[in-house]
């Protein structure tokens, strides 16, 4: 049974949009795609700006119980840690689902139809596993089935409380213990332990958590179990310089460094965050083709700092993004900050351009968590889109000429209309289909606190 | 004939918000507010965060027709200015004042109950003076009658086309000849001979455009005439380096030495942008008790830099914002732009509290306009108020304790509900009472490309 979708306006990879757009769906694919053309009967007709559902390379979904608690203080990343902590160790999973499954709402709405769980609360109070040890993986999948989100679950080895400057790794303190499954053979065997649900849009990944959390015999270890089950894999990279400085005065290399001499980086990899790199980190990633999720509004809400991405990319690194803290959850903001904070940085224009942006929202996601031919509007690819209004006070004005730059220096997670994830529609006039999302993301949080 | 609002929760000022908050309204002015009070029998009910409008400082309004189609380039603020120029040079009053209603209609739906119009564009193709001298300002003026919105129609001083080296004044280009009366005292004449409409929420200010535009001694006429009348003084403040470097070449001072050496520094001067000071310059600032005006969404688009918003606020300086050039229209951008960008700058957190973003987002941009009791919710105050939903994705969970820092930190534009202006609902439910805004939009930015 095909679906006919006729867009008025679509952006379809260039810097202007295309009007007069057919989409064929089948079996949650595009399986025809058709630009210039009049609508067909029986055509659903898709007002605004269609473009492919953006990509959420980085998310930890229970940070969004912090928004509005953590960012008036002052203090720095480390003390922000602190206060996360607080609220990972009130989690299970009954309570883990409820939330996950609010905030990827929140994500459907934003038009968000991708996400990147980046995975590491795995076990009960004191590391003790649940009966599944893979309780809480398997709260956040079907948190993602519940609301129809697409989810690589990136699931995260995490050993130490980080590492002393004789190279030896610290002890783990109570909280952390819920992360670690004790080494790396460890790790691989729970998580090739994860089921995916059947006819779920689904997938897993796998993680190191950072140099700080994975010694690099482990990290090694893990880069092996990764490529061997073709397996994307990710890692926090030099988000903080403190990182760096403990990095070096331990293992003599920077992380991005330490991660290549260890196996980790190539196509599959992503970097997320690089934020404090030197030029031969830069070199490293992007002479190994890999992928580099920038977090913006996260790096700025934590005075991470700004990334190099017009000199990652020119180096041959990818680009993608994320919501990591949930501070915000509008990954127009993302794309714009990259170019934004670049400016404030460089005090000039014009490093990335408005279809650069939006490509890395898009397909950038998609190749980072698995899906090699999602995150485009093309024959072939899965048949997730979304569409934005362009007549709100915000977009209107723009027309076919300004609508892709308007997409991303203008709009906002409230002009998403309608959202469909592998050929269903989830979000109809910026309302889920079947969750109250408001409602669930005020219990789901309060219950925290 | 009194109203009666009972707001479930309400900001008053501190770092948490007040509930069971009543405000009596007569004559458009706030007579009597009590806190921690049961809703009264014939009260009319706010819901969610009830807080003061939100006082747009700094507007040029026919940028908003820029949104979209300059922000992809590369290039500088000079670049941009020249695009800018373009749509100058295509408006007469009838279209500015179509467009500038469209654009006071956005503000008012984003919580803007009060704007400040930085107006230099007075006269005709090739500086000719319509036959009203006043027609473009008068069209602002009712522009901002029709919608409902409180203006300061700042009246704006602008005579040459720069400064050489030598520190003489260079030619007006033809579209800077619309702009100049040709002198100071013509300027004054003019300005003294705009007509506010009867009963509309609006006051006249003065502006000098920058240290580039106006000479010296101009802007000590400029400064006297403002003083003896009463009048809030604005200029633009260093914005830029290369207005720094070309009035130290020509007057071996700074700009803000030059504003301070010719009388304009006083409480009510407002430096608009302030971002490239030196100390000296943050004490003169400071010293002089006078309003420094961030607009930091436009200088992160404009790559202008992030101005010194600690040191000024230490050194003595009110802070205000201004969207500006309306790239975005969204005050909650602008208010945690201030510290996030700070936090870019430092890597370092809690900069300013967001009780004092909010201020600066309400009380201090009252100040800075010439309303002195306004923006706040107290007695004696206008009764110019919001709400904020604290029930859609982006507010949910906040409660009582998080509604302050989430208003500032994740609230957008688009979640205010209900806006009142002088005592008249203007905003219900998140549509303008009077006016198709996103439609007027529409029509007003495509007449003019």
């Amino acid at each position: 049974m095909t679906d006919l979708y006729w867009s008025e306006l679509a952006w379809l990879g260039g810097a202007t949009a295309e009007a007069g757009v057919l989409i064929e769906v089948d079996g949650g694919q595009i399986i025809r795609l058709q630009a210039g053309v009049a609508s067909p009967a029986g055509a659903t007709r898709l007002r605004g700006l269609t473009m492919p559902g953006l990509v959420n390379a980085h998310s930890h979904a229970f940070h969004r119980a912090l928004r509005g608690r953590t960012h008036g203080g002052e203090g720095s990343f480390w003390t922000w840690r602190e206060q996360m902590y607080r609220v990972a160790e009130r989690l299970d999973p009954d309570s883990y689902h409820g939330l996950a499954r609010a905030v990827f709402g929140e994500m459907l709405l934003a038009g968000i139809t991708c996400v990147g769980e980046f995975h590491y609360l795995h076990h009960g109070p004191g590391g003790v596993p649940y009966d599944d040890p893979n309780a809480m993986g398997a709260a956040l999948l079907a948190a993602a089935a519940d609301v129809g989100i697409r989810i690589t679950l990136l699931d995260t080895c995490y050993l130490h409380g980080g590492v002393g400057a004789d190279g030896a790794p610290l002890a783990l303190n109570p909280v952390q213990q819920r992360f670690s499954d004790g080494d790396a053979d460890s790790f691989a065997e729970r998580a090739a332990a994860v089921v995916v649900p059947p006819g779920a849009a689904a997938r897993t990944g796998a993680a190191v958590h950072s140099v700080r959390a994975v010694d690099p015999a482990s990290i090694g270890e893990v880069a092996r179990w990764a490529g061997a089950a073709g397996l994307p894999l990710h890692a926090h990279v030099s988000e903080q310089p403190a990182e760096n400085e403990q990095c070096i005065a331990a293992h003599h290399l920077t992380p991005s460094a330490l991660l290549a001499e260890h196996g980790a980086l190539g196509p599959d990899f992503t970097a997320v965050h690089a934020t404090h790199l030197s030029g031969v980190d830069i070199g490293l990633l992007g002479n190994s083709g890999c992928t580099c999720c920038l977090c913006p509004t996260t790096e700025r809400d934590l005075a991470d700092g700004i990334g190099p991405a017009r000199l990652l990319r020119a180096a041959g690194a990818g680009l993608a993004l994320g919501t990591d803290s949930h501070a915000v959850i509008d990954l127009f903001e993302e794309a714009r900050g990259v170019e934004l904070d670049e400016r404030l940085a460089t005090l000039g224009r014009g490093h990335h351009p408005p279809e650069v942006l939006l490509a890395a929202a898009t397909a950038g996601g998609a190749r980072s968590l698995g899906w090699p031919t999602g995150g485009v509007l093309a024959a072939g690819a899965p048949a997730d889109f979304i569409t934005l209004r362009l007549d709100t006070v915000r977009t209107a004005g723009a027309g076919r000429d300004a609508a892709v730059a308007t997409a991303v220096f203008a709009a906002t997670s409230c002009d998403v209309r309608d959202v469909v994830v592998a050929g269903r529609q989830v979000v109809e006039d910026g309302v889920h289909v079947s969750l109250d999302v408001p409602a669930t993301l005020a219990a789901a949080v309060t219950a925290l606190w």
